[in-house]
């Protein structure tokens, strides 16, 4: 295998936690509310922003979907604010992150991102994380994104020298 | 018809100004990001939180079906935040509002919320709007809800000396 071909690994809150976190009710705390109407699974995400006029954003993204093999040339972050997906279609999707090596994004992990039993999987990336911007498959499919709105500088890209692929293997 | 029966409204961006943003890409301003593989539709909801402790937050509300009639025995509101409820499954819904009426709720006001052409539609109740809790309808349902966290008590309720009720009758 070339040093350039990614294993996709399954998501789970344990191997995502360096990156960000998994919005899920499976396993989340939860609470009844609304006169018993209502489960509410509360605080699934690190919602942050930086600057004093900065501002929570929703918004919704509409990926198209990505050929198998993935191409991965870069990475991006946003230094002042956390940024969260999560799907609104119940396709599988790709989230990719890479720790920071000195300033750039180390070789990068790919997650891929199957629906649970309720239907959806969603990630927060927390501010700075290294990550590749959506990748939908299989689907165009749209997803609520929570971020950051407001003035400075919140975005930051690496394009690699090589690109890394992802193919369309099993999730290990 | 008896005062205390409701119509039921078809929701629009116009209808629901007064109460909050409808959050769909219906209309919405887009922006092609992500080298042309995302299409962004930014800034949905005015999403607000008050007090210098408070963040916020991204919670999933698990939603039992009402029966008809729905009957309407209280209202609250949250002082110190926005909140928006987005379904990440395809049931219509109810969104019930009402104006103030000097500190307590005025006659309620009923919004039935059905899938849009994308699948889904979602609602921002403005700070201090007075809504009844979720009212899923058909099935169980989940919403993601984004609001406030923090001190400070952000919630307030009134309950109606008579409940209003909502017949399962066509949206005018």
């Amino acid at each position: 295998m070339s040093d350039h071909n990614l294993q996709v690994h399954h998501l789970s809150r344990e191997a995502f936690a360096p990156f960000g976190d998994v919005i899920t009710t499976d396993g989340a705390e939860s609470l009844i509310i609304n006169n018993g109407t209502t489960t509410r699974f509360h605080d699934l995400a690190k919602v942050k922003t930086e600057g004093d006029d900065s501002r929570i954003l929703i918004n919704i993204f509409r990926g198209e979907p990505f050929e198998f093999p993935v191409s991965i040339s870069m990475m991006e972050r946003h230094p002042l604010g956390s940024q969260a997906f999560i799907p609104l279609h119940g396709w599988p999707w790709l989230a990719v992150v890479s720790e920071d090596d000195n300033g750039t994004p180390a070789r990068p992990i790919a997650f891929l991102v199957t629906p649970d039993k309720s239907g959806y999987i969603g990630v927060n990336y927390h501010p700075n994380i290294w990550h590749h911007p959506l990748i939908s498959l299989q689907a165009q499919s749209d997803f609520l994104v929570v971020d950051r709105g407001g003035e400075g500088n919140n975005l930051e890209e690496y394009f690699f020298d090589e690109p890394y692929l992802i193919s369309p293997v099993a999730a290990v």
